[in-house]
């Protein structure tokens, strides 16, 4: 078994960068931050006698050697954080990877499959849509020259801050042969935690599509401006938000939806808003929900936004279908919890993760832990170190069964 | 009647600073844009013979000598402009000020009360609330120390950055002695084009409630986070926003409501917001009507909230009581377009200005001129040539009447 209090000293010590305002982090993809704690990760990667990759999406490969000339067994997650986000989310799946060579160093084990612990470039697309862009770019979802050209909210491409932090590396993007791609992630919602289970053996991720709404109304004075007269971008922004909740309300149990993203314009106390532009986050692990949800949405508001005389415009920001992760990944995940005695229950993960891209290109499964209160991209995301220890176990004998001893 | 062409060019000029994207203005109060423009006014105040005065909230007053030593007569309205303003919203009751000083020199008139030409600092109330601040102190609405600790969205101070600017006069606030006030002003609003009038005859003003709503939930993550569990500050905005229209449309015709500013927190695509601030504005020329529609919305917002486990603070950001301008000055104003033949009608503003809080300490009254479509608080804001002469002209000759010859 792992070194929970090296696994939790490694964790504290990347928090203390980008550290945020309430405990967590702000590492946000391609900022300063990123690149401090890319540096970091790569230094205790070469301690551990890695070599390191990187790839022409800023993605990093610290490979541990195997006795034979085999496929990697891949392991890893993602270092960047939300703007307001935990210490755990993504971070917790690199550094339990790094954990666990760190752990067979000091076993003297080897492999006969190279071991490669994976940071992905910007998994949480909050900075620049969509979510897991490179991993997506890695297992061809998308064109890498599209990627380059995502903007921030400032305009600022992804290429071109790529390029800035000094993380784009000379290796062409999805060129690896991997055995298979093991991910270990916070659950980030409640069920494991209130079923006092250790380990979730992640069998299926939720799909999700991410619509961004723009309404185009018409600046006008808040005062003067009969109602009658109004084209109130704001007030079709607020009718669709109940209407996406209740789209997702309808479809229960297996659907979310919700926009967290909201930009309303002018934004000045006395200007009826002329334009917002907002994201909607409608998710399901079926497909026919997933996908009925989004053309009941694509449906109805054009429809809301003509009854107030409001331009619409939707575009997809972000996209992916229901994932089945391979049966025996799975299963060496199963009988690794099985084997070390963990509490464990097979689940769907609610979030989606690099694993559901790379899933499309290498037999690929994810192992979770539980956080307190379900809670995550919330500066209080916690964990205890006996989760972070179970999660890492599991994750060591999952990849050593499948890299073989 | 006063130059047509000369105010057209003047109000042309100033709007070649700050100007906007679209063809209109964006010189927000205490911006280096905003000290620009206020030295464009007092260079042309001077070239006009005028001597210029600055109180410590940064109120400008160009002073043009009477023939006794009488109580002035004072006209003007504000330089500043929403972030995407037009350019006449307050520019054309300084400009057109300017403009009948420069007619009366024309002529060589001379008049028993001196009159002075006013430019009052933020009436716009975008980036510090509340609107009219320092029209306000002016009149002892507000306390001096209390408007220059008003905070701007990056947390700057208006005291800081009047200072900054070099604005800040001498002068205290509020110590001059009025013979009487008058605002030119466009309407914002439908009714004189509408109705084919070249005047409106103000007589009332709307009274307003900003109501600044922070509905506190949970940050959560969008996927993960089972409909149940979620404290979504977002969904409560839309809430209470489709409640603002509700109330309104309930006190029709003499009611208007919405929110043109909302911050969403965290603000990422798969973030349940944690936290929104917005801003409600309400109003109603009937005093009842418009404490009844604070009010209810006092009383439903916090039903709205609770019902989804949500904190709410309900702060008031601005508010003015529904304003009866002076009977004598309104009378001057109805005689002057009377006597020019421009058609006209007595109309109630819809939109607060500084005239309403100076209306406390002096007989005050204003002059209206229609805008195209109504328009205002929007780049595109337009008037035309004649409308403009039309609205200096009436400004004249009440002057005159109440200045004396
Ligand atoms: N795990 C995680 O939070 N990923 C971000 C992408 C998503 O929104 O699901
Ligand atoms: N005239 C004008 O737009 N004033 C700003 C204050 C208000 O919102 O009424």
């Amino acid at each position: 078994t792992i070194n929970p209090d090296r696994l939790w000293d490694s964790l504290m010590e990347m928090a203390k960068i980008g550290s945020g305002v309430a405990g967590g982090n702000n590492r946000q993809t391609l900022t300063d931050a990123d690149a401090e704690g890319r540096t970091l990760f790569q230094s205790w990667c070469e301690e551990a006698g890695m070599t390191m990759g990187l790839d022409t999406m800023g993605n990093m490969f610290a490979r541990r050697e195997g006795t034979e000339d085999l496929p990697p067994v891949y392991v890893g997650s993602h270092l960047d954080t939300q703007p307001t986000g935990g210490k755990y989310d993504g971070v917790l799946g690199v550094l339990g990877g790094l954990e666990l060579v760190r752990t067979l160093n000091d076993l003297d084990v080897k492999t006969r499959h190279p071991i490669v612990v994976t940071n992905w470039t910007n998994e949480e697309g909050t900075r620049f849509a969509p979510a897991m862009l490179s991993s997506g770019v890695f297992a061809g979802i998308h064109e890498q020259d599209w990627a380059y050209g995502r903007t921030d909210a400032a305009g600022k491409t992804f290429g071109d801050e790529l390029q800035r932090i000094g993380w784009k590396g000379d290796e062409p993007v999805g060129q690896r042969d991997m055995r298979a791609f093991f991910e270990l992630h916070i659950e980030q919602g409640p069920i494991l935690e209130a079923q006092g289970d250790e380990i979730g053996v992640v069998t299926h991720g939720q799909g999700l599509w991410w619509l961004q709404i723009t309404l185009t109304g018409k600046d006008a004075h808040t005062g003067s401006t009969p109602m009658a007269m109004r084209k109130n971008a704001g007030l079709g922004m607020a009718r669709i938000l109940e209407r996406v909740h209740q789209i997702a309300m309808e479809n229960q149990p297996d659907a979310v939806g919700a926009a967290g993203h909201i930009d309303v314009y002018p934004n000045s106390r006395n200007v009826i808003p002329g334009k917002v532009v907002f994201t909607v986050d409608l998710r399901s692990p079926d497909q026919q929900k997933l996908d009925g949800m989004k053309a009941r949405l694509e449906a109805e508001a054009p429809e809301i936004a003509a009854d107030l005389g409001l331009g619409i415009e939707i575009e997809t920001a972000g996209h992916f279908d229901p994932v089945t992760f391979d049966e025996d990944c799975v299963r060496a995940v199963r009988d690794a919890a099985k084997r070390l005695g963990y509490g464990h229950r097979d689940i769907v993960s609610g979030a989606g993760h690099d694993a559901c891209w790379i899933n499309r290109v290498a037999p690929t499964a994810m192992v979770m832990c539980p956080c307190v209160d379900g809670l995550s991209h919330n500066e209080a995301e916690e964990i205890t170190r006996d989760w972070a220890k179970a999660g890492a176990d599991v994750l060591l004998h999952a990849v050593l069964e499948t890299a073989e001893i």
